[in-house]
């Protein structure tokens, strides 16, 4: 029985185990984590809406009952196609027939690794977790000091790129200031906070339609958002960030910005698109190996982009070759694109029609929780938005993890 | 107006704060988190059932609408009660009129210190999430070890300390392994794990009547877990425990024993017990200072527990004589006690009544449940209680936190 090893439990690499559930093959999936994130909703827990487990699910239980699939806790180091096996950290090695890559891309800080410490990017629980750890104490701080500039910095944060995840970011948390937080304190005003959106091109949302953009915007700035287009950070540390000429103070500054794909990517030795992202075959592979292929955020493919439904479509459609389908070319079908901008404010643009407001944030609310892994996980997440939407509380708002030694 | 200062945001300082909510005092509370932790059900963030939020509320959004109090977020490092002042971390100083001092115990290693980076103790959101993680990676090493001693190594549990907390935890660990992960593995058996708890004395439960301690034994063997009474720990590492002469091979070891009081309490120069604990005056004050006030598990009472209804006694008690109540002995009114040891499996001493297995458990459901701070919590914990108890799922498996340099 032949033998495809996937690496990477993203929405390409599940999508791929799932699509050959009933294919005569044996799968092995090795993921660094042992669980599946719905990274659509990162930003949820990092804005201390919802709980790590409400959006990550073990990979095992989703895959228990697909007896052809054994998962793997463990990270991949290197590839060798012209051996057809896999190095995994632990010194271990995988043989496969066929390989499917899908080890994803992170956040790229543009050449300046050293602004990672001081602007922390959203790309795994952990992440999620320091974000709502920094955002909850610079309120504390903020009610602790005593000189206003000084406290004026406490309040101000800054989110960096104003793709989907920096505007849910930036819209979060607004509503983070404006409402969850308004009673809490006794010496500041958590609505004077400042959230500032910093985008390098012209407009929110540049993969979007234009109009949908300048909605977007609107919405922002109605939630009390300062959206700064054509704007680009020059320098940033924990005290200030530099967009162009142009300081803000500002103790807290996030990263949603850039692409950076997965180091593996390297050990392939194939052409490599700036972002180092693997520039595939139209058939997904990687060229000289028609049974090596790359999905996902990994893989570069003119004119798609780096979101869950192209990575489910990449993943589906390398699993369905393995599986016996034609070596047609990949074809990228635009279902429509969505972002939420707070508390019942979104926009969509489903190809047939562009919402924005509260029709659209109802599509994003339902599409989101229909895809949701897991019937436990879409009950809680309904139980606790019906919640939030409803008394303006963020249940998750606790400052754990490492602690600064001042505390 | 008269200024009361506690210091710590558990049941004892939370209760505190609220009685004094109609008295003519202007308070500061301060607790090192930012949130007040339901600590009876900490065990269950370790056995990835729920979630941190789902256990633990901000400090301020419980007190908000409370108007005379202040929240701060910092740690007591030293209090003068010449002085009548309190020395934070951050170097600040808090006067006050009255003092509650309720900064809590945490676990003893009994003059071993060098045995919590092994074995892990529980009593923080982080010593929670710490346990998920190990005894979830024990699983996933077991899985891919190929050596039977070594498999079988990974594959037992020991607990330490058989009072409620390690006889909830040995129960959980045992449903984790014979229930819910009885799926998702393909080369190890997970029901063939051990769980072994490990009790100093002469029965489980000690402070609980024998009938009962005997009881929730059964029920525990029932569970498959293995109990060692009379067992001292000699030495272990991160490869084996030594009960006495016996060795036990076991990667996974924790800690649920001993007690030892907050160090805050050496820095008020009155006699301690040998746990650390403050010996107080039959009005839970300090010798000379009726002032000064300690309660909850930082104070040695004389037949009182460490249990959370004795901290919510005795904050409400120390908050009484400030608003103007006599200075009456304080007196514990014990209400009972329960244990819950896996699902549909307690015992309850409820004082007119003993009880066991389902009816128990029904009991500990309720008043725990009762008994948690926001009724957002309390839906979600019934929620998620229900799915699990219908499924035998755990939703929270999330291996998350400092990743080990192998994975």
């Amino acid at each position: 029985m032949k033998h495809v090893v996937i690496l990477g439990g993203g929405f390409a690499g599940l999508y791929a185990a799932r699509r050959l559930a009933h294919a005569p093959v044996r799968i092995t999936l090795a993921d660094r984590r042992n669980f599946h994130l719905f990274q659509p909703l990162l930003y949820q827990v990092a804005s201390a809406a919802l709980n790590p487990s409400d959006i990550a699910t073990p990979i095992r239980s989703i895959l228990a009952r697909q007896r052809n699939v054994e998962v793997i806790l463990g990270e991949a180091a290197a590839i060798d196609p012209a051996k057809q096996q896999v190095a995994l950290g632990d010194g271990s090695t995988l043989a496969y027939d066929y390989l499917i890559v899908a080890t994803g891309a992170t956040h790229s800080y543009f050449n300046h690794p050293e602004w990672e410490s001081f602007a922390p990017g959203l790309k795994t629980i952990e992440d999620a977790l320091e974000i709502r750890r920094r955002v909850l104490l610079a309120f504390e701080a903020a009610e602790r000091e005593t000189d206003p500039e000084a406290q004026k910095a406490w309040l101000t944060f800054v989110v960096v790129g104003a793709g989907p995840t920096g505007v849910e970011l930036a819209g979060a948390l607004s509503e983070i200031a404006r409402q969850t937080m308004i009673r809490d304190f006794r010496h500041i005003d958590p609505a004077s906070a400042r959230v500032i959106l910093v985008e390098g091109r012209d407009r929110v949302l540049p993969p979007y339609p234009p109009g949908l953009s300048n909605k977007a915007q609107h919405q922002l700035e109605k939630l009390g958002v300062e959206v700064i287009t054509r704007g680009t950070v020059t320098s940033l540390d924990d005290h200030e960030v530099w967009i162009g000429e142009t300081r803000i103070a500002a103790r807290t500054v996030l990263w949603a910005a850039g692409v950076q794909a997965s180091p593996l990517a390297r050990t392939l030795g194939v052409p490599l698109d700036r972002a180092g992202r693997v520039i595939v075959e139209p058939d997904l592979t990687i060229p000289g190996h028609p049974e090596v292929f790359v999905v996902g955020d990994l893989a570069f493919v003119e004119g798609v982009p780096g979101v869950a439904p192209a990575a489910i479509q990449e993943g589906t459609y390398a699993a369905g070759i393995i599986a016996g389908n034609p070596r047609t070319p990949f074809q990228y079908r635009d279902k429509g694109s969505l972002a939420t901008i707070g508390r019942a404010a979104a926009v969509a643009d489903l190809g047939f029609i562009k919402l924005s407001g509260f029709l659209a944030w109802l599509a994003w609310l339902t599409i989101h929780i229909f895809f949701l892994i897991g019937f436990r996980n879409r009950l809680l997440v309904i139980t606790q938005w019906a919640w939030a939407y409803l008394t303006f509380q963020r249940g998750a708002r606790l400052i754990t993890g490492a602690e600064r030694s001042e505390h």
